[in-house]
């Protein structure tokens, strides 16, 4: 376990020296957004998204990074985009994030719509970059293909609007059988689609096989659906002080969680679960996952 | 002129029918998201993008269009997710386009943010369509490169980012050179990238020389600048009727225009200088480079 934190502390701190090294920047007269874009994306966060690319990279035994870099770098800031359009007055009106201001907080509303965009445009360019490299086209023509894919309005974006729309409207006379698909399914594009991207992403260019593919895509909205679970269980048996946001938000929203739907223990039996059918599927794929496994495990258990 | 425009006509058509077939479409929960992103694409639009695109595709004899679609579609999916994010309330805050709603006034605002989003994430998804057609891999990794670039905060976003934050507090002391050159600067980023982007990829596509491509992109910042300037021009000389939106608008904005830096008779000159630069160009290349003339002549010349 004090390996596993070391080598994952290692690759953050690689992780957020890659990020850097691709972030814009410049002088007047734009000199403003990329000004909002660093702000957002050097907000901290866990970088979760480039920890899984890397991984599956890793354990694919993908060698060299340079065609991974841009791609670590493509997903985070994707999914800074997402959280700064969602920090929006015209969405979650969001001041602060983890104790910080929101981007449109200091840097105004118009320029943080915009900052969301150029991060989003960004991350496509930057990922683009891996062509330079000049090997493995098809590789990272795949890769960039499931980037946009996973991101768009069949993955992540698709999981905001179907959000944002709610459930209110159609909860009446749906069994709670088909208020759980829905919320899987809302789950799954949400946080699932990007987990997915990541893995596969990693897979992609290493150069797995199509089979090894599809089980990191399967991995990927296991973790999803794992982490937003034990997401809604935090909410209600957490502290505002180590879930470093307020507790029991899901409840005053008057929002469907499993933990409303299915009660804690269903809920905490279910990310078990998720947890052993991921974990199978790593053993399965026959390559060194212990890094993978001791991630998986973390996320899944996590505290805040 | 009446062979151009039968033929200009035509290759409308043909474009509003790609663009069709690309749209996404389903049902629900994210049925919402796809309603405003086709009533966004389908407000009209004279397609000048895709029209400029397939012109250079077809003058280096590109052939087959089924690698071009793609990017025809993707470069009007930017082009609209821009005017909708453009228009929101923390931007211009306009509730009306060539008399038809905006997105976000029928959609709402937190939908229209989604649906700008979506709009250019789906442009990059779209774009890489042209990989799965097995060929010319190099020359659409170009292409999507290009796209990523010219759409960013070095492109469009970056000329939008530049016009938001306005000349106003850079006017004292600034000369009319200075304040020329920083107007030239924003016009060729916020209108001349998308039209670089559209003529070069266009060219990459259709395998050009990259001496060729390199004109190709010389040519659409002279078309993006003469655009603007007659638009500068037409703001002070054509009527609301004609143009379809109220004129003498920069002047009530206080808006710093070519017509205000220098005078209505040197913006004209301007746009005549420009122009013969263009057709020069066209000229020198050795292509048939006849309907890329005339669309040229059109659009700087143009009346609304």
């Amino acid at each position: 376990m004090e390996v596993f934190s070391g080598i994952r502390q290692e690759h953050k701190a690689y992780i957020d020296r890659v990020i850097n090294l691709f972030l814009p920047e410049g002088n007047e007269p734009q000199k403003k957004i990329y000004e909002a874009m660093s702000y957002s994306v050097l907000a901290g966060g866990k970088r979760l998204r480039p920890m899984l690319m890397l991984s599956a990279y890793n354990m694919f035994e993908g060698g060299d990074k340079e065609i991974v870099e841009p791609f670590m770098t493509a997903i985070e800031l994707i999914h800074t985009y997402s959280l700064v359009h969602d920090d929006l007055p015209a969405m979650d009106n969001d001041e602060y994030r983890r104790g910080r201001k929101t981007t449109h907080a200091v840097y105004g509303e118009a320029l943080g719509i915009l900052a969301g965009d150029a991060l989003l445009n960004y991350a496509f360019e930057t990922a683009c970059r891996a062509f330079q490299k000049g090997k493995h086209l098809e590789r990272i023509a795949r890769a960039v293909s499931i980037l946009g894919k996973k991101s768009g309005i069949h993955g992540m974006l698709g999981g905001q609007v179907v959000d944002m729309e709610g459930f209110s409207e159609r909860l009446t006379g749906a069994t709670k059988e088909e208020l759980k698909r829905r919320l899987d399914y809302m789950y799954q594009l949400k946080t699932g689609a990007l987990l997915e991207a990541s893995l596969t992403i990693g897979a992609v260019l290493a150069g797995a096989t199509d089979e090894e593919i599809d089980k990191m895509e399967q991995l990927g909205g296991i973790i999803g659906l794992a982490f937003q679970i034990q997401d809604d269980i935090l909410d209600v048996t957490s502290t505002t002080e180590v879930l470093g946001k307020p507790v029991l938000s899901d409840e005053k929203n008057n929002k469907l969680t499993y933990v409303s739907l299915l009660g804690i223990d269903k809920s905490r039996e279910e990310v078990e679960a998720l947890t052993k059918e991921g974990l199978l599927i790593l053993k399965n794929l026959n390559w060194d996952s212990a890094f993978l496994e001791e991630l998986l495990v973390s996320l899944v258990n996590r505290e805040f």
